[in-house]
């Protein structure tokens, strides 16, 4: 059975609708964000006091995009992977990454310097480059968002995963105003799939099971 | 025939030392760093601006340790991939995204906030806090590099690429002088490694060749 350890709407969100897209069993333990703070305890599981913490047998991962990938390819049957030999194959990955390193990790900066440090080390500029930084990428997605419902390979896939949950963590902190039309749709698109849904349904059934405070923890690692 | 744009140790390193690893011809194209700002022309090739830019036929990808993964899998028989059959695929994925989004991003702010910004705009903070984040990150690897040589698989693969770039940031930052013998140790591998060589030889032939300072040009984006 795998286990997922997960704070709210934080980077364990993309397995965690990776596993609903997928429809397999899991085992989904919340943790008041940071995990690293609240829990001791949890830095046996992972050392790095991060979520996601992905338990699949002797696999352990700690890297939400990677996971998407290794989901997508252990469950090749499902589609959502892209074959190496697949001409999307450099599409596919390269969205995989993007939508980690350079669309969520800027948004990182702007939670953490806008809001969760203490007011005397909160940094305005840092907050502002970095929006801006995030949008400016974003930016480069439009021109085939406006032709293409989903990102590559004709279909959807583990990397609409991985972008998709920059855009969620976009809408927390209110960058959605400044989307184009074309991703503004795509994001509409993402939040209409029944598995998506059903994540955020999983994640709020589990706050209220072990009494987690299902407030706003973020992505900040 | 591939092309990859590149400036000098910038993240586009990644590419450049797997072309070298696999033995594969290459066009080396370099620029000053940043590309967006020294060559407009640039944008036509890469709309975010950024290196690396891979051109390979059809395929076009600009993030790097995407690019890794990529030519890995697309030659098999050199043995940097990891199949998705074997028990290593999880590890393999996870270090190959934990060398870019957790290793090597928290290094650009260090970077940014601490040099390339004009002096009213450094900000001290960041850079402590940056470089604190870089090196508690990857304390979470010498458990593993006690007992191994490389990250996972029991032979050298692209996820090595991945956290060796960042170890080779790492050093031009002076971070490096803070490593634990186990990655000391791991580092003067990985800077041994023929093909890691050639790819430092390289850059600085295309640097003399195509008149671009070879300056210590970054990662930052």
């Amino acid at each position: 059975m795998i286990h997922l350890h997960h704070c709210i709407s934080a980077r364990s969100f993309r397995p965690l609708w990776m596993l609903e897209e997928l429809g397999l069993p899991y085992e989904l333990v919340l943790h008041d964000f940071p995990p690293r703070v609240h829990d001791e305890a949890f830095l046996a599981i992972n050392p790095l006091g991060t979520v996601p913490a992905f338990l699949d047998g002797e696999v352990r991962m700690t890297e939400s995009a990677a996971i998407c990938q290794y989901l997508a390819a252990r469950h090749p049957e499902a589609g959502l992977d892209v074959a190496s030999q697949d001409p999307a194959y450099g599409d596919y990955l390269n969205f995989l990454h993007f939508g980690e390193a350079t669309l969520t990790f800027p948004q990182t900066l702007v939670l953490r310097y806008g809001q969760f440090e203490p007011p005397e080390r909160r940094l305005p500029q840092v907050v502002e480059d970095y929006s801006r930084w995030f949008l400016s990428r974003l930016r480069s997605l439009e021109p085939r968002l406006e032709t293409r419902r989903w990102l590559c390979a004709e279909r959807f896939t583990a990397a609409d995963v991985s972008v998709g949950y920059a855009l969620l963590l976009a809408s927390h902190l209110g960058l959605d105003e400044r989307f184009k039309p074309s991703v503004r749709d795509y994001w509409a698109r993402l939040q209409a799939r029944e598995a998506f849904r059903r994540a955020l349904e999983a994640q709020h059934a589990a706050a209220v099971t072990q009494g987690v405070s299902p407030t706003a923890a973020m992505a900040l690692r």
